[in-house]
């Protein structure tokens, strides 16, 4: 049993901590908003009432919309970075780029504590199932020392490379599903431009080199005409925000994900933010004069 | 039993005549190419002395590399299309645009015939094993008077709608192929840039919703850094080349797929064209100044 | 004084034949709607009953609204070119594909005649006033003959190369248009998104190195909000196209202007073909939700 | 004659401080390195041993590479904007994030005083020459009391709007340069590819709907194939991380300039920052395996 801090409580972060609860382990949580806190307790876990309680525990975990959430969390003068102890791991699970999880890391290690940047996917599904594929960067032996409890969250766990690693491989997952996504797009208002059976059609493809697990997932979504998440197109967004920043600060040009990175954020001008990722096929269809 | 007509045995082509012959069907066939030739008798087939020869069958079927192949056998005074017989059904399995597979369709009906167009994916591979995926366009009662013929050649039969369409979901097929790969090119080169364990992120990518047939085929040549064929990029540009003359010619917009297609001519142009269309990493890496 | 045989007789052909009139040439024009024939007469040419007629002149020229229609002219057994005479020079001034210029160029000299592709830039305007930029391909002997003529109807007359160079020539003046419209068009949006005085910044924008030939000619219509031809969207359209035709013939990736062409292609896809190429920062606007 | 403090004296700053001298304004210069001392007092201006110094000031003026140099100066616990007197103005001259430009306005008016962002199109010789174009965001009384140094530095003086309106037009103008050199690159290597005269070619273009500033001042280099700055493109990739991050912070997606700034960040991996802007053609030429 360990005793462990959670903060951030949302969906991803409750049904994860209901996990670690339900693998033996005492967890106490902190969350800002009153229904965040209520699914805490729903979880079988202990409320706190500040994030500095959080810091009472063998292990601190995060998981938090943003970057900026993150960095106020752990950074600055008020951070809990500051306040760690030695033994101490944090496990930031959120996704955030790089240079925050390098931040938190360097942060955490001047205090004598050890961090991990440990990104997600899979969505509330697999965060339900205990099912997530989390990426991991940091020292090795700090990640065996956690990884029962990424255990009780996840059914892959990937180490990955050093501090921000985690966040890279994330980041390159994000490229990889949007352009899938922006393909599949394509490729649908090609074959409904012509009286094609698009079911039949996408059966035929999905069987070859064209398969994708997005193919898969988004089929009957895509027949039935529905964009409901499943994954916002505004996380989405700003997780090629988180893309374009690597690009910039590695100094590589990404150009292919660039032109897919712009159609979603004309998605989320468009006032379709709120809808699933897949409505990239909403934007392909409307950007040619079709109902989307 | 029935007496098939084939033109083209190029490395796809000969498999296919050879699974015809094991499964009790009686085969002539005709290529322009000595190699060809022998391809044809060792597959275990009659080797016709001219196309014409070919039409002294129930079921002609064509695999040819381009729209003006097909083209040139088929259409003009002198196109097969002309002496076709009643109750013949002609099968081009080439990938061409749907412009030509509807010109020959129309061609050999009014000749009398019938004419489905039927292109595959799978690659040789696939054709050697039978276990092609084959979208056909055309008539239902035709596809079904040919079905246990495409059924010794292929392992999913699907039909997609009017003539044509077979085309145009290959065509869907060969956009989502590339972009595909670009975009794990994109995500590879991000990964590279900065010691990331390559292999193991994509493992733990793959598990997740940004998995692929193409990052499962390829995951070993890009670790092993080997653009060996598999489907050579001058075959891809070919089939992107349909994909753009498709989309001119039901004036619809592919942002994304025109971006990979530009990805895809440079390759050729710098001289790339008879590698693997992996080789969107090559270009990838050294548009960012790394070895390819 | 020089025979001319002229065909075609749309919004830029009629003024140019009325210049070739002014200039004291003989012209024989030949149309085929109603209203391009009165426009003939009305330009003081002699109206010709058939294409043929045209033939009955020292020069025959050309002013048509694309490739096939050219092709339909000239090519084939029917074609023009097989009935030139010796020492008639052809001269196509319509925006065809490099691969028709050469075409009609080989035909011609087949039958023994000259021909030259040029095409022209300047529009309507130009057209009336006689200021066109005509872009040569050809034999410099042979533009010498006919350059008297050129001048009558153009202010820049400029040898640019062999056979089809005039067409490259055009293809490669309406991919900077397009792209420098697309350019104005993402600054437009850029600066209306937060309060900024357009005029103003277009203004100082067009002082400095961002100036443009498009950014002076457009910035009244921008500044108004309307779309009215000048150029429309669907004959740019049509000119991209031809852009995409030759960079394929050549086997060179044009990136950026694929993205251009692909945006131009969604304005007719979304009814807009019919309003002036500038369009493309009504489409700007509403990719980005804001009213066209 | 106004009492000046000038912070940056790099090959922009250097000769905009020789006009206000030249204009009879008293000016005392701060920077960093020897060079830019140097140049300080080759200018005719005193020499500040520190940034503080020139707080004695009745205007600050600055030219500093890059967002994080100006929030540096101006912001945080040491920065400059928590020492200014009422009624002394901060005029910002370099090209930074409107996000800056509004942080130091708001950090300056705070302490009391004014402050305008100012940033500037037409590069060294503009500067030398006075001839600068100076786009300003701020208030407009504001402007006024500083229009008179602005003309010793600038022939042209465009008021835009409200603070940060400056730099949003600046990313505008560097969103135009960039994209408007990118198409005459892919018209050049269009050109190129068939034995065209490329100068002939350009001139024809240049003096239609396709002529720019660009296609002018870039002329000669194109044909003599140099690349010297000018202008180098790693500024211009620093200048197009602008462009993107106000695209972010607005919430518009800019498709075109994605693609360009691709290509402007491709040519820095390759390590061709260095050199001048029009190297988008070096690697358009490059990425279709030619000599750049």
């Amino acid at each position: 049993m360990t005793n462990i801090g959670f903060i951030g409580a949302g969906v991803m972060g409750a049904p994860m901590i209901a996990n670690l609860v339900s693998a033996g382990h005492s967890v106490r949580g902190f969350a800002r908003s009153a229904a965040s806190r209520e699914r805490i307790a729903a979880a079988g876990a202990a409320v706190a009432t500040a994030a500095d309680d959080c810091l009472e525990s063998d292990v601190l975990i995060s998981m938090l919309p943003d970057s900026p959430d993150v960095a106020a969390v752990y950074l600055g003068e008020r951070g809990l970075a500051r306040s760690v102890s030695p033994q101490q791991i944090v496990v930031d699970m959120s996704t955030v780029t790089a240079e925050t999880a390098i931040a938190v890391h360097d942060a955490v290690g001047a205090a004598g504590g050890s961090a991990l940047d440990a990104p997600v996917s899979g969505g509330e599904q697999a965060a339900v199932e205990g099912s997530l594929s989390i990426m991991v960067g940091g020292e090795p032996d700090v990640i065996e020392r956690v990884r029962p409890l990424l255990e009780a969250m996840g059914s892959a766990i990937t180490h990955v490379g050093p501090p921000g690693s985690g966040q890279l491989t994330k980041a390159a997952n994000q490229l990889i599903v949007a352009t899938n996504i922006a393909a599949l797009a394509e490729a649908v208002v090609l074959l409904e431009s012509s009286g094609i059976d698009v079911g039949a059609a996408l059966t035929a493809i999905g069987g070859g080199l064209a398969g994708s697990t997005v193919l898969e997932r988004k089929r009957a979504a895509i027949l039935a005409g529905t964009y409901r998440p499943g994954f916002r197109a505004a996380l989405h967004d700003k997780d090629l925000g988180i893309v374009a920043a690597a690009a910039r600060r590695e100094g590589i040009a990404l150009p292919v994900t660039a032109v897919v990175s712009q159609l979603m954020a004309a998605l989320l001008a468009r006032g379709d933010g709120e809808l699933d990722h897949l409505a990239l096929l909403k934007l392909a269809r409307e950007l040619n004069g079709r109902a989307g």
